[in-house]
């Protein structure tokens, strides 16, 4: 991430500025948005420039000289790109900024800034793409002497490639199309997509259980990590890289998923792998969700492994623009073993749409592609094609629905097969009416992301016209009532988007309470002066999930 | 576990008595470890005799009627399997038997247990088939009033079954067979088979890592396991049944391999399956153990997913009777989803073959199977099926090799790819040289277990005439070389034995500091007193790694 790109940066919005709707384009969607969802009459309100940023003046400035408290750095650094955030940039509202932003080049420099901070009372928040929609990159730093937001961008190199064993040690600032390029000289890939791939850095899908576009077998970052490095205010936590160990828990697991509130992620030693040899595709169009439930559900029991086994309710394809049924999209990538004797992707696609047809599903598409293409993945004509070209360009949308006063967020969760159907229910039936009530309408879409033997993991897209003004009391009406469901019927609060301090309260019934006290006490070794991302996942003084409005269950 | 089996084992060795080689069986052994491995002249050891056990009186009583002090209860409950248990067995040692022993029938009374083991000071050490190779199930106790071993097998019901999800809630007490019969009720298998299996537990599974056949994806119980239950001295903690989270860090991570130091598990809801459709077998023979060591690394890397992967050189083929070659065995099974879509076995295989036949590989054995054999998997005429039958028997061979004075233990370890070759050349060199320095004479072999993308598994054995009286010092010397082989080389200090007591102070090298003080901090919000299992993984005031001739940092 050069300078460069971030001044091109929206300071409120998802992404590029040059790649927000314009003028234009939002009329387009203020009328897309009134013939597909009925939401008629939407607001063309005024996009904000940074000259209307409000924020306060910086409290602490830290002694070093990659650290900066500009107007322009502490905007960007403010918040992460869930609607409320996008909602509070649009009006100008950062008062939450940080302090100061540092961008250590070195480990070293990292390190100075965490004794420094904890020396100071200063409160750190490790800033990667600053793309989370839980609340994770913001502070309020209520009992701090300061906030400082720490953009590890600056530590972006592959350092080593092991190619023996299909591996590589990475940089944790590295954004996707970054550790891309350099393990591409290798003719290596990490193979890990979230929506977010653009902009987010392996530090942040370490630290938050980024969910890539793999829906079996490798469905987080997780599943690609030999090791770990993380720098904690007391010093440098490594662990060894290996294939697997049985020597006691897993240290990994107990660092992945933290979200900064015990350090900073600064390297991993990542599986790698050649791009793959060939791929298979197949869209399957069901008339019943039921059915394509059905089909997900014995495609993961048989043991298919598919790359991609994603299943889109009506709306969620309306909305994707890819047709008007209840879509399948199957997909299976093989590994280049230098013989013939790759996986036979095109068999695995045959039977699992055998299934998919069992279930009465009818197949639209299919096709094979070999290793011909010229690795720009983002193109193809299919519908998958298309499905992922608009699932990388959605967020773009986001920014443009905000500023026509369209709500519009997602939650996702995983839950076991025989908990799908009632949660499903209460879903649509409570997130709907919560709509109806506080916006007098309401759409909700919903596809899988990912599919486990035992469950799938289920991603609600929902959109509501909204009263500027009340947008953010709005959201929280509806936000509220998908995570209570979601606790309700024993589903996780997130699958990969983490917990950040949106969450937080239902992470606190969904986890025991006696882990939740190991996790403190593991806080205490790592960080004892409580700097460290204060307000992620655990309870924090003064920390009140963002809103003064709060319930006494730091419900938003 | 009824009482009649719990009489028909062996109160010093592996499994049950008269499976234990008699006197004609021990003479051919003698004769066969002559003609083999060259060591002559083996003595005929008098086996003991119950009454041959010395133990000290017991120094406390727990006042719960599910508890015994009987000799022949403490005797089955003083060791585990190793060398170390077997040779101090066979010579009646049982000066570290526990006090008492604790057989809980309910989750109450376990809880009432460890309650009063808190109140008292007595330390508690979770019992499950009493397998440990590491030392996990000893405990000397100094420092406490006392020493219960809690027998957790009157807890072994399957209590719940979700079909739809393939899953089952099971109780931690369920040995290997128990559970597997009960699931067959419901046409579903947990499909784990450690070489234990037949008198291991669940319980003891999740608490070590335990490893099953599978040679990738499901290399351990872990992989099976949605939610676990562990009854603490500060009560109960229950993770939620999810197929994945995002949530923060994974808490059954936290608590899978943690060997009893902060609880018992008492139940775990884990992933089943139905009775795999079909089967694909081969056995390819390679002149150079390295062809073998590539094709098994690109079989690994091919994510071709075989459920068996075990290459085994000509020392580990000549010890399980099945050759005098380097042996690639290769399985692949596949689920029954009703249909014809199911994997094709065949094709998978045919895949790994051509990379094995490419690799220098001479196909020996090959055959494809349906699911109409009786469900006796472990009887079939291929080499793979004489492996296995190999693999179940061996513990009884160490039985009869430790009765003829024979030192017999393995180790195992895993490492990337890249640094395989270099760890295995020193583990050759240096073991055989330290055997032959200290007994004479060795020999060792080595298979891999488990492949993964990124490294193997590998498993070695080793054998050496021992000296009657010298034989623990003689494997203490053996043991240390590999082991502090292991940690040079940068592999783990094990892959799915444990780390017990006998494997701490190489896990010290291999873990951050950090990471054993959170664990540390965990064990104290979960046992406050430090009554659990005290001295398996972490320090404990008073443990010397079993061993008054301990060196400084702990090793044998």
């Amino acid at each position: 991430m050069t300078d460069t790109d971030e001044q091109e940066l929206s300071f409120w919005g998802w992404g590029y500025s040059h790649k927000t709707p314009d003028e234009e384009e939002r009329r387009e969607l203020a009328e897309m948005v009134e013939t597909y969802l009925g939401f008629p009459e939407r607001p063309m309100l005024e996009t904000p420039t940074i000259e209307d940023a409000e924020m306060p003046e910086p409290s602490v400035e830290p002694p070093f000289e990659f650290c900066t408290t500009s107007r322009i750095e502490r905007a960007h650094h403010t918040y992460g790109k869930g609607y409320r955030d996008l909602v509070r940039g649009f009006h100008g509202d950062f008062s939450p900024a940080p302090d100061a932003v540092a961008r250590p080049e070195t480990e070293d420099e990292l390190g100075e800034l965490l004794r420094w901070a904890s020396n100071e009372n200063v409160a750190v928040v490790p800033f990667g793409g600053g793309t989370s929609v839980v609340g994770g990159v913001e502070c309020e730093g209520d009992g701090y002497a300061g906030v400082v937001s720490l953009d590890v961008r600056g530590l972006d190199e592959v350092l080593e490639v092991d190619p023996v064993s299909r591996s590589a040690r990475i940089q944790a600032g590295a954004t996707g199309p970054r550790l891309q390029e350099q393990l591409k000289e290798h003719d290596l890939q990490l193979r890990h997509y979230p929506q977010s791939y653009e902009f987010s850095t392996l530090g942040g899908w370490l630290a938050t259980h980024a969910g890539g576009h793999f829906a079996t077998v490798y469905t987080h970052i997780d599943d690609f990590v030999e090791s770990v490095r993380m720098v904690t205010p007391t010093g440098v936590v490594e662990t060894r890289r290996l294939p697997s160990s049985g020597a006691g828990p897993d240290p990994n697991a107990l660092l992945l998923g933290s979200e900064g509130a015990f350090g900073v992620f600064t390297e991993a030693w990542m599986r790698v792998q050649p791009r793959p040899e060939s791929r298979a595709k197949a869209t399957v169009a069901f008339d019943d969700f039921e059915a394509g439930v059905e089909a997900s559900r014995r495609i993961a029991q048989a043991r298919l492994y598919p790359a991609n086994c994603r299943l889109l309710d009506r709306k969620e394809a309306l909305l994707n623009q890819i047709g008007s049924n209840n879509l399948l999209v199957l997909g299976f990538e093989s590994v280049d073993t230098g013989t013939d004797a790759d996986r036979t992707v095109e068999d695995d696609l045959g039977r699992a749409v055998e299934i998919a047809e069992e279930e009465g599903g009818d197949v639209r598409e299919r096709s094979v592609s070999g290793d011909d293409d010229n690795g720009d993945e983002e193109r193809d004509d299919t519908t998958e094609g298309d499905w992922r070209q608009s699932f990388f360009d959605a967020p773009y949308m986001f920014n443009g629905l905000v500023s026509i006063g369209v709500l519009v967020d997602t939650f996702e969760t995983a839950v076991t097969w025989d908990g799908f159907y009632d949660l499903h229910d209460a879903v649509q039936t409570q997130v709907t009416e919560t709509m109806n009530d506080v916006c007098g309408d309401g759409f909700l879409s919903c596809r899988f992301t990912h599919v486990y033997e035992d469950g799938p993991a289920p991603y609600y897209t929902f959109l509501a016209p909204a009263e500027v003004g009340d947008e953010l009391e709005q959201w929280r009406a509806v936000k509220s009532t998908a995570s209570d469901v979601l606790e309700e019927h024993g589903a996780t609060i997130t699958h990969h988007h983490a917990v950040g301090r949106t969450h937080k309260p239902w992470y606190r019934e969904e986890t025991p309470e006696e882990f939740r006290d190991a996790l403190r006490a593991t806080k205490n070794v790592l960080d004892p002066a409580g700097v460290m991302n204060p307000g992620v996942l655990l309870e924090a003084d003064g920390d009140t999930n963002l809103d003064s409005d709060t319930d006494d269950d730091g419900k938003p």
